[in-house]
This record gives structure tokens, sequence and C-alpha cells, in this order.
């Protein structure tokens, strides 16, 4: 049994878990499709959009699991941001031609949330502006 | 290579999809200790007053991928909800003699916060009693 979208999905995974969001990038198709939690992405314009901010205040990223197949591959990792300390994501990825061509991202969005709502309370209760 | 463990995942899977959370049950460890949105969850009381709600709630669930090897599975799918109507997730777990000991559960638990926050808002305006 080949691995080929494994493969994929580990070199993207190890690219975004270094802060390397160009390099991660390179391993998703332009018309790539993604489900993710603030609602479907469409285009690697918007995948960027999606990722950028998470990327540039992630800390750490581990591998929790991974598993796949010449067509299909699962993650699953914990990562430490600036923001949140414990936010752990899985994502499954269907491969093609050796790019990421239709993505599940799952995560919780609620700590995410929860801590920009505390970022702003806190700015308002100083009386700075954002 | 043997997948013990994927099929304990999908059995326990294909059980709380299919609304039983006592066959679903089964397949978890007295001592399970699970990764979860809202924290740790440790042993199997925990665990069931946690998918309590949700699979009280399912009205449908169905794989997106699955994989495993003889310790370890893991599983993604997409579900709709009476309160959520697409709330995807994700299980990691890891088996030992038939039965999970050790989950990571990943799933955004914005869009249920924001139902139940809605519910809550809809009957204050309806002026009833919870």
């Amino acid at each position: 049994m080949t691995r080929a979208a494994l493969d994929v999905a580990l070199a993207y995974h190890h690219a975004w878990a270094g802060g390397d969001l160009d390099a991660a990038l390179r391993y998703i198709a332009d018309d790539v499709v993604c489900e993710a939690p603030p609602g479907v992405l469409e285009g690697i314009d918007a995948y960027r959009a999606f990722l950028e901010p998470y990327v540039s205040q992630l800390v750490s990223a581990s591998l929790i699991a991974a598993f796949g197949d010449d067509e299909t591959a699962l993650v699953m990792y914990d990562s430490v941001t600036q923001l949140v300390a414990r936010a752990p994501g899985a994502e499954c990825v269907r491969v093609a031609d050796g790019r990421i061509v239709r993505s599940w991202f799952v995560f919780d969005r609620a700590p995410f949330m929860a801590a920009r709502a505390a970022m702003v309370g806190s700015r308002d209760a100083q009386g700075s502006a954002p």
C-alpha cells in the first residue's frame, strides 16, 4: 500500500507547524475546497486567509496521530498558540497530483472566541484604543 | 497489519451513530481518559455525561474517514443534530483489550453555544419559563 496522500498531509503539516505558511500552501491546490468551522472555504486565497492568523500566533504543534493511503489522509494534532494554550485540531485531506484538493478541518473555536472577547474586554477596561 | 483498534473505533462509532449510547459505552474502558473540548474527562461516568446530550439529540452521522492499526485509530465524521445542522467531529482512540482507554475528541463547540444562547434568547423574548 502506498501512502502518497499521507506523505503530502505530513509535509503540509510539518511546514505550517514550523511556522512556514508559504511552504505549507505549496501543498494546497489552487481550487481547494475546505469545510472548516466558519464555513466552506473555496480556493487557496480563502484557505490562506483562514490559516494565516492561526499560524502567525502558533507557538508549537505536535502530532497525536496520522494515517492515510494513496488518496486520503487523516491527521490529528495538538497545538499551543499565543491566544489559546491548548488548541487541538484534525484535518482530513484528499490529495491529487501531490496537492490537497479537498479538506475537512475540525477544531474548537470556543477558546479562540473567549480569548478574543477577553482581550477586547481588557482593552475596554483600560480605556485604550484598539 | 491487523487493525484491532480500528475495528473497536468503528464498532463504537456505529453504535452511537445509531443512537445506542449503552452499546457505544461497552467499548469504553472504565478508567478511560479523554481530552475533550471542555477539558479532560476521567472515567466512563464522565464520558457518558459528556456524550449523552449529543447522542440524545443526534439526527444522523456519517463517516468522512477512518484509519487505524492495532493500537490506535483515527476517525472523522459529520453529524446532524437537532441543535446544530452541521456538527463534524474527530476522535483519536487508543485501544487495549478491546476497549478505548485513551481518547482525544475534537469538535467545534461554537455552534452549540450559539444555538443554546439563541434558545435562551427566544425563551426570554417569549417570556416563558425555561
